[in-house]
């Protein structure tokens, strides 16, 4: 993969947004997550203009309601316009036909579009249609590969709580074997120091062997557990994900158990005062509603702050020219 | 249920709109109709520019592709924005896999756009959702409970013909149990003076005990009869609806006769020369397109009218500043 | 049908985009294409606003996610918005509940739109929908009937190349039977001088007798023929259709072979240096993705072009006052 973003002095470029491990920590803290400070700020003031005339075509595949709003509003927010959106291309569209995601993406750099936001069906797709597109495209997930805004989204959320990324404990909870989410995260906090992993999972549902492989080479401590409450006085970030409905028929009814894989009064009791409590939503049984009213839940919190993030993201593509001055560089 | 919406001598603040029955008869005659009227004014003009720069989400859980139409255009006329819309929420958004009504507007919330409209798959939800949201929330329709931008557009056509809301005889006429659009008039037709309603409908079909007992509270005249032209000569209002092709099919033959239920030709005449005809739309047999003609016939000018109540209402969330100069107040 | 483009010298009028057959010579040489070439001097600079303030309803009956999306973008690069799309009004729409396609035109109308563009799922729709609309309708695709703006920029995309569109031989290869780009392109070749048609495909997907016909009254020269390889070497313009999968299962080995409906080396070696190799899209095997090095490819030049003509049509229906200025009058 060549280098997507470049970044030196107080030049910076980046194209295409394609995978979580293209961005380099220099990149996230110097540019990436201040930028979506500013960008914070704007949307308090009720917007900016700064992508004024410029047009995106959100083109997903399937649905994913929730990522396809964040983006739209982000591009609302600085003045720009989804000019076409679909949720459904893989079903309705010549990709159903059989087009390759090649041809795809040269008939849509036809359509002279700005950026191109896509959800791609199948692993891999990204990469594909970042080689062959002049436009600028960001990955809002390809298959079960990645979906880097997710995880920048998630990173940020942590650097705004503790303002560091290094030195932290972070228990990840639930089904780590299918989550996409997950995953990007962890490539991302393996480029940080002092970094310890706590895997929480059922046994059938354990991270992949590809993420331990890739912390131990980055220096990143990890261990794996099958009951959150033997961990959960240890963490800074306790991350919690949803075991999907037909994933969760499969466990044991010790499994199922309310505090080993879900946050119950005890986990709240364990978790230290400073400790913040994340999830990807939506959630279900794992967060009880009753734990919403806890000052270290921060889920919605993330939720927004994917629209700061990818107002960042889409400023640097489309509006580098303003980054100096929204630094004060 | 808190007042929604207050109004003193010329302050005014209305922040969501959930229940047709949240509406005084004074809201209605003195802004949201006069409002109406004046957006009826700048349509011809091409539009205005009162809400240049904000933006709607259209959620929809299930598709209701006229209303959603209505609302966009309402906004556009306003100059501002629908910054993101799915008609399917509820098959494919988080709502699927289980997130509550609640949740979803939080997140919602965090994306700021300025309004949502909102289209409920569950009766109830949009009351719910009130509670928590603090950007504004229009209901279009939740479940088989409300849809009170029909209700009000119904009100301002009736209102627009006959220069009153009081002392009236509207008959309603179709499948009257299940007609969420009969029901929220009758609600909103009760708060006026010297109202008489006829019910005309499929003995199997006739309309709920709620709304009959709401109507004697509020001193309103009603009689049920299950022939159109036993009564057709008395009203000023003759207001179809449609009975659905699966509940036409338990009908009998004798119910299905022409002028019971339908307008046809007698029932023309016995209607009185002023009177009006009006419809949710679609129209199907009930009214044959040979009464499109007659200069009663009003429905068509009824959805346009919605276009309209629509904008008068966003303006009065998102830009009440505004009013006293367009009412010369 | 009546006269729906009028050009008198510098005067000229377009209400409805219904058939391919409405346009004349005139039209298309003296306003439709150089507009359409101003039109891609403006988008390399960014856009216009010549339709700054400008509504269009996107109202498709059935998905056709690439035509929507080169509706929207042509809007968008005008300045213009599309206030509100549907994909899939057929199925979830009042349509679906039995409403006529006049009834509905009526209310899209009451919504005060500038433009419907609109995907009809029934041959003859759209002329029906033109008859009783004041705003002003761009037919994109009414059944198996005609898709005009395809076939618009089809031409389009010779004449660029040719700079005529007299004198040209032109080789359509595959489904004829079925294919609405064909029949469309026939109708409009067929206005032009010294024009000689092959069309080759397999006897089961031969051409309509209603084309021939049309084709003789109008001095155009056609033949039949079932290998490509027979006539490459005569031929300005290759015009390649997708036989859809579901067809290609009933076709012989023999008819399969490389070549006979499909691109090969030889046939790239048999086809004239200056041909133009020309498909709707999307192409699977019927065009190797080799060939799309070559230099008489130009099948994705011709999906751009889509955007062009359609920006040019948009102008002259939305805002004929500066054409004389585009067009140097």
């Amino acid at each position: 993969m060549e280098v997507i973003m470049t970044i030196r002095n107080d030049a910076y470029s980046l194209k295409h947004v394609v995978t979580t491990q293209q961005f380099d920590t220099n990149a996230l803290i110097r540019f990436i997550f201040p930028l979506a400070d500013r960008m914070r700020e704007a949307v308090k003031m009720g917007g900016n203009t700064l992508l004024a005339g410029q047009r995106m075509i959100s083109w997903f595949e399937e649905p994913s309601t929730r990522t396809a709003a964040s983006f739209a509003m982000s591009m609302a927010q600085l003045g720009g316009e989804v000019s076409f959106a679909t949720d459904n291309a893989s079903q309705f569209s010549s990709r159903a036909k059989g087009e390759t995601i090649e041809d795809t993406f040269r008939i849509l750099n036809g359509y002279h579009p700005n950026v191109i936001v896509s959800r791609f069906a199948t692993a891999g797709d990204a990469a594909k249609a970042s080689k062959i597109s002049k436009v600028p495209i960001i990955n809002a997930g390809d298959g079960n590969n990645q979906h880097p805004t997710q995880a920048l989204l998630d990173l940020y959320t942590i650097q705004k709580k503790f303002e560091r990324c290094n030195n932290l404990k972070i228990g990840m909870v639930g089904d780590l074997h299918n989550g996409r989410t997950v995953k990007s995260l962890a490539y991302l906090l393996g480029k940080f120091k002092k970094i310890s992993l706590y895997f929480v999972s059922p046994l059938s549902l354990r991270i992949g062997d590809d993420i331990k492989i890739y912390l131990d080479k980055h220096g990143a401590t990890w261990s794996e557990h099958e009951d959150l409450r033997d961990i959960a006085d240890q963490l800074d970030v306790l991350y919690m994900t949803r075991i999907q409905r037909e994933r969760g028929s499969m466990l044991t009814s010790a499994e199922l158990e309310p505090g080993k894989f879900s946050i119950n009064k005890p986990v709240l009791r364990l978790l230290p005062k400073e400790a913040i409590i994340m999830h990807p939503l939506p959630r279900l049984e794992e967060i009880p509603n009753y734990v919403d009213g806890d000052k270290r839940a921060c889920y919605f919190q993330q939720a927004e702050n994917g629209l700061y993030v990818r107002m960042a993201l889409l400023t640097i593509i489309l509006a580098p020219i303003h980054i100096p001055r929204l630094l004060n560089m």
